[in-house]
């Protein structure tokens, strides 16, 4: 992994050429949950990247010319510096030019546009949670924001079943596991924060997403991927409430 | 095609019980863009299909357990009755599933997926215009949805280059234009709306978009999809606007 790694790019920081243009490169956000998503997908996959850290309330004045939208992530690659956006995009490129790595998503047309649609359906489900965007005592709206979570803990028994993922296909997390990730390790953050015990919490009151985090919190994949970070912190940063 | 297209299904009507499983059925609005995508889509592909039309402000109480959100367009397919909802996610579906139909994305992994995230940096940029979506009076506020428009024909000028379409593949449409064309379509019957002879107006102020309407007006799959319709209707019916 390069050096570059360790960096937090930011205003007035030069731009970092590619070394080598075999290794292909994430520009990313360590709380923002779409880069997870994508960084998620790159591990699983096991496909070497470097990997560059931007920092987004101070962005550096080249990354204008990296995404013009200024949105993270973005993958480049090639020789001639080819860049994708859009965190599902940008996985369903890798598992189609990287044909030889370990699949993501299911063959069957039908199961691959099922897993979109349910991506879709459990993120409208969670951004449904409107305070964690806008307030910064949780635990005042912390009602309003269990009976938000509730839904959200039925889809994820339901989709499920008896298996240990969401993939469906029992025992291996796929595209679906690694796309909702970055959102559903949210919960017991902001349970915590709202001054419950998010364990206990979530075994009484979202018993699904409990039982799934479980599973989640010892895939390889999800261990190699994940940084230490201060609940706290994290959350704050994720949602966008950390004071200016 | 089938009797029932003819209908509009609305509360209290019975639910059409699919006569064939063979023939793919698609429930649909007619001023709905995201319907529009779809059904460009099958007619493009020739995949036969039954279309069944939902009144969108009184749905009939069968729809609810055809797609618990509410939300169309939905197709439904075999024997079982399968369903799949978001349009760009049944796009991609009828691509995988019907191989030997024509085809309407780039077998390139890269190509296909700076289709996708053009599809979305177009609609970004047409959804930033407000005031069509909240203002009876369009010609009133006619100077900030024009400079809102502006940023989409450079847009679509950049991305054609020289072509007829934005496919890039030069003289036939693909996913890209079938995705977008619905909502581009608009933007005349937004100006005549204002006041304007659209024609004029759009040859000098958007010329891209004018130079591409021509082209597409006169696509097969387009001309063969088309409904005729009152502007004025639709446009309305379409931003919700209408008086209700």
């Amino acid at each position: 992994m390069s050096e570059l790694t360790a960096n937090n790019y930011q205003k007035g920081d030069h731009f970092p050429a590619r070394a080598d243009p075999n290794i292909l490169r994430v520009y990313y956000n360590q709380p923002c949950p779409f880069s997870e998503r994508v960084r998620l997908v790159l591990t699983a996959k096991g496909i070497e990247h470097e990997k560059i850290a931007i920092k987004l309330r101070s962005k550096p004045e080249w990354f204008q010319s990296v995404n013009p939208s200024g949105k993270i992530p973005v993958i480049e690659f090639g020789a001639d510096n080819r860049r994708l956006t859009e965190s599902l995009v940008i996985a369903d490129y890798l598992e189609a030019a990287f044909p030889d790595t370990r699949r993501l998503q299911p063959d069957d047309p039908y199961e691959r546009a099922n897993d979109r649609v349910f991506i879709e359906i459990l993120l409208a489900a969670i951004f449904k949670i409107p305070f964690i965007y806008t307030v910064e005592n949780l635990s005042e709206n912390w009602s309003q924001i269990a009976a938000t979570l509730k839904p959200v803990d039925i889809l994820v028994a339901e989709r499920r079943g008896n298996n240990k993922f969401l993939s469906g296909a029992g025992n291996v997390p796929n595209l679906v596991d690694y796309a909702v990730w970055p959102f559903i390790k949210a919960v017991p953050q902001i349970a915590d924060i709202a001054g419950y015990d998010s364990d206990d919490y979530l075994r009484q009151e979202l018993p699904a997403i409990h039982d799934y985090m479980g599973c989640m919190s010892s895939d390889p994949t999800v261990l190699q991927t994940e940084v230490i970070e201060d609940n706290e912190c994290c959350v704050r940063r994720r949602h966008g409430f950390a004071k200016k």
